[in-house]
């Protein structure tokens, strides 16, 4: 049984500075170190870092703040915490979890979830893969060559944003952070994927009216501040990783990174933020057509969910593994 | 005393393969392999693909192959292997190394030079930074807060150039390899020195009637392949780090894509043709000015080795270390 093995964290361990240490910000005693900004902050101003480091992405997303949000939520550290923090922001917000029935794994997620929200009276929608697609992630896996860490992100991608509208929301706001954002562009350029690249925008409008529009209110923060601000809000997360995403490429991305941020301090911050002032909102007048299937915008005659459907449900070769 | 340190290699201890182990291209007993290429080779193949590998990058180069080569010399194993492969392609060649005066580091350079020159009867010139120059490489340390790697890079690569034309030569040949650059290219795209990235091309053309064009033939080879190649051929080259250059940062972006090869085999490769696939032979037409104290060809008043030998000159302030 994997739920054994899952693991809860509230967080790092605050930081032992000396007791003269001072907060930058309040000349209080400071309990949190942040060398890669040159300060030391006490909790309340560690909040308040992490809460301008939101309203500060905020201005690149041109929407109201009275726009409602559907928040992706998986359990771990970075949906929780996006979600304490737009919640704290006075955003009107609403949980959105999409159960992969992953073993042990998914049961876990949902509890950590289950315990945010109960503490905060949040409300939140559960909807599983098996009900929305017909078949769970180990189902799946068993039945393609395909990677599944590849078709897990497209079906999450999916359906969020079927499930966005469908709950009557026109914007979806998803956890992705700084290691995440600047670990993706590092893939893409070495890669030479350039036609990626201009996606990587932490505001999406929506392209077509059956998808939302789509915001990463957290690509500022890394995760190391993030955890950090787990532990100061007493958010518990799920600590541990996806069981059946062993050797995804984008972990590689993000380690080569911390590789260089380890040797160079600022490398990182530097390499997505530089990219991203040059950058304007992609545009949205893609030409989409209709799927054959579900009537989902799709530029071919079936969408990839269909696609994938169709490919899973045939009937089964001997698939290697 | 560094001197006792000086370690000299003569290549990988050819592999251990299988006795039934076939070359991929001759089919007799192979000891090679070349698992980047999915091949193995027995030695005079192995040589055979070294050579071909150039010949192929010198399909960039628009120079005739009458063409008399100067070649930069170190003493380590890419401008060892590069000078052999040059001459064994039967190109004219002559040598050419820059005494940087580093204690124990430069009398080593000089006798792994001096016995492959011997062994072979190449002709070669050497230059003392003293006598060029004005001051060794230690002593500029001394005097200046600038990153060494940084002021030792520019003065080799002036007095490389202004000694190749002294020399008679026209094309200057460097040992550069494929692991330098790509490694030079992931710097310049984490930075986002964009403008670095057009002169990152295996062919530089002359810019100016007193420099003198710039080839790399050993842009196909990784470092793996020329240490192989160094082994096959019996070249005893210097495989010590200069004692001067820790922390240099571009040894931390060849190691960060060293870590990206390892996990996925053929990204080094794939990152820097693709990128070099889609350029041209950057342009020669930069407006050149006159160094007021020595007449060399730059941009400004003085040339930065001029300026940098007034720095050097300056009354000396006390400089923290």
């Amino acid at each position: 049984m994997l739920h054994q093995e899952m693991k809860y964290t509230m967080g790092k361990t605050l930081s032992q500075l000396p007791e003269e240490t001072k907060c930058t910000r309040c000349r209080s005693q400071a309990t949190i170190r942040m060398t890669n900004h040159h300060a030391n902050f006490c909790p309340p101003c560690f909040t308040h870092f992490v809460h301008s480091a939101v309203e500060r992405a905020w201005k690149k997303f041109p929407i109201s703040r009275d726009e409602p949000l559907m928040v992706a939520v998986s359990g771990g550290k970075d949906s929780l915490a996006l979600w304490d923090i737009l919640n704290q922001l006075g955003h009107k917000t609403k949980g959105l979890h999409i159960n992969l029935g992953i073993e042990g794994f998914s049961n876990a997620s949902v509890q950590a979830i289950e315990r945010f929200a109960a503490e905060r009276r949040l409300p939140w929608a559960q909807y599983s893969l098996e009900e929305v697609f017909g078949h769970t992630i180990p189902e799946i896996q068993s039945r393609t060559r395909r990677k599944i860490c590849g078709v897990c992100g497209l079906l999450k991608r999916r359906f969020l944003n079927r499930l966005t509208l469908m709950e009557g929301f026109q914007v979806l706001s998803v956890g992705h952070n700084l290691d995440d954002e600047a670990g993706r562009l590092l893939g893409n350029m070495v890669r030479h994927r350039e036609q990626y690249m201009e996606n990587l925008y932490p505001y999406l409008p929506s392209p077509h009216p059956r998808m939302p529009a789509r915001v990463k209110p957290l690509y500022r923060l890394d995760a190391y501040e993030i955890t950090t601000y787990c532990g100061v809000r007493h958010i518990s997360f799920l600590d541990s990783k996806c069981p059946m995403s062993r050797g995804a490429t984008s972990h590689s991305f993000k380690e080569a990174l911390r590789f260089l941020e380890e040797k160079m301090p600022g490398t990182k911050r530097h390499f997505l933020f530089k990219h991203l002032r040059g950058k304007k909102v992609p545009g949205n007048g893609q030409d989409f057509g209709i799927c054959r299937e579900c009537s989902e915008p799709t530029f071919g005659d079936h969408c990839s969910v269909c696609a994938l459907r169709a490919h899973v449900n045939q009937p089964r070769k001997k698939v290697a593994h």
